[in-house]
């Protein structure tokens, strides 16, 4: 089934304590696509460039089933631009510049044949165009997922809970999942999410792992300790991409296909922040990822019969 | 199997966003013997009280199965005592007073019969004490296992080096396993710290969960999503009660045997942070810690079937 992403494509200069690259190709809309397409090849993207965006990623993204139609160009212009620095943790990191370039003036505009799309994940942007891109579709999207960020929560408060209303899942981190609601209790802050309108929320811890919330349900997935993590760019655009891309393959959208989900997805950022950008997700094959998904089995087994 | 602890047993002021209790009952034996008590009743406890301690909590420590000779009453002196402030998110808190009292000159004696245990867990004190406990024994202990603290690192950097070398488990939080070795990775901080002496490493996470190395397999356990946390104090030396008191019980030390062991852990460390100091651990029954167990069975179960 078809899985339609909308988010931006851009390029980022990243320092990470282990290296420093000045000009890679990034964005939430290019990671989610880069995961999801070892998964399905049958993907629609949504989104703005400059003229001065990389052919051969683009090349890449239609190579893996992305239909690109729907990513404008806008002559002329710049892609977005970001470049950050990461601190000794990598769970810190400071933006240094921000260029929105054609992000300022981006109007998501849905070809036809998106709109009929069985799957849709809004990257992390303005909520205005996130809900705008909803109200577009022909039918119902079988599952809606939303990314959102702290920004938006200050500036932009009330398009966003308006957004939130039309989601089934949102995908957020800790710290955005207490902001929004002003509770420092996970459990609590879920479920206030839940109320104000998407029946499933995840919570992405990180290097700590990850919480799906559906009901009185709760399912806690582990982050893989690794040794090294190179560049923490990307990793949730990449732990949603495989999310979204395995329930598109498997096109089950029960509580135990979920947590299935959340496994893919957390191997599949695992796989992300071993090189900088998207590079690793170029590179491993689906024997890999099921190694790699293996591996994520052993860490959390255990068998206890209770009495 | 007979389990011998080694640790304070103290007064504790106490104060939480939620709470504040001016004395009750603490001490690292006391959690340990405390929490390990619900699966074991052949305890032997190591430690030093003033005259001012509390008689119906030596009373209680009797009655679940602790023999206390080893515990010395200092008379015309106080118990250890202390005083802390927890911040809003309670993963950090303030220490306000540390009187040693009684615990400045404490000298542990094994009682004779103690000395073939075949568990001894040290709590977090001066490691040099810890030595001297080892260095009593008649038998070797089938597991020895320790705790220690970042103050340790800094003021007796060689003599926990030389204790480290005599245990088989180190059980330490997140920070402390980062600054004994100088490694952010954790990974890369288990590695080292085997290198040190203990074959199993036991990395708490707080409210993150808990990581076990041995070899080089890894177990993630997660912690319970909790919709309150009371009071976090002795939680994790609860964790610790419960891992020792459930191998114990269990008398088999497998990794496979110390994931459940893990597991035990952390369900009663989430039932220590519902109520002030050990208040809930007098309190529940094995029937509660069956249920508790069984949510952590739930929070990580998913089922994958590799092709």
């Amino acid at each position: 089934m078809s899985l339609l992403t909308v988010g931006t494509v851009a390029f980022d200069a990243i320092e990470t304590p282990f290296g420093k690259i000045d000009k890679i190709t990034g964005g939430s809309g290019n990671y989610i696509c880069q995961s999801a397409g070892h998964f399905t090849n049958d993907m629609q993207l949504v989104s703005v460039i400059g003229d001065d965006f990389d052919q051969d990623e683009l090349a890449y993204l239609k190579s893996i089933g992305t239909n690109i139609e729907g990513v404008q160009i806008k002559n002329g212009e710049k892609s977005f631009f970001w470049s950050g620095k990461y601190h000794m943790d990598l769970n810190r990191r400071d933006t240094l510049v921000t260029d929105l370039n054609v992000l300022a003036s981006f109007d998501p505009i849905l070809p036809e044949k998106y709109k009929n799309a069985e799957f849709l994940i809004l990257g992390n942007i303005d909520p205005t165009l996130q809900a705008k891109v909803i109200s577009q579709m022909n039918t119902r999207p079988k599952l809606i997922a939303m990314d959102t960020m702290n920004f938006w929560m200050e500036i932009a408060l009330e398009p966003l809970k308006t957004v939130l209303k039309m989601v089934d899942l949102l995908i957020v981190n800790e710290e955005e999942a207490r902001q929004l609601t002003n509770e420092y209790s996970l459990v609590k802050a879920a479920n206030k999410i839940r109320e104000m309108g998407p029946k499933f929320l995840i919570i992405k811890k990180g290097e700590h792992g990850a919480l799906l919330f559906h009901g009185n349900r709760v399912f806690f997935a582990p982050a893989l300790p690794l040794e090294d993590v190179f560049d923490p760019t990307g990793a949730g655009d990449t732990f949603a991409g495989g999310f979204m891309g395995y329930l598109a393959k498997t096109k089950d959208l029960s509580f135990e296909n979920m947590k299935r989900g959340v496994i893919y997805g957390s191997a599949m950022a695992s796989f992300c922040v071993e090189k900088f950008g998207p590079q690793r997700l170029k590179e491993i094959s689906r024997e890999e990822i099921e190694e790699r998904v293996q591996v994520f089995i052993d860490l959390v087994d255990f068998d206890i019969i209770l009495q």
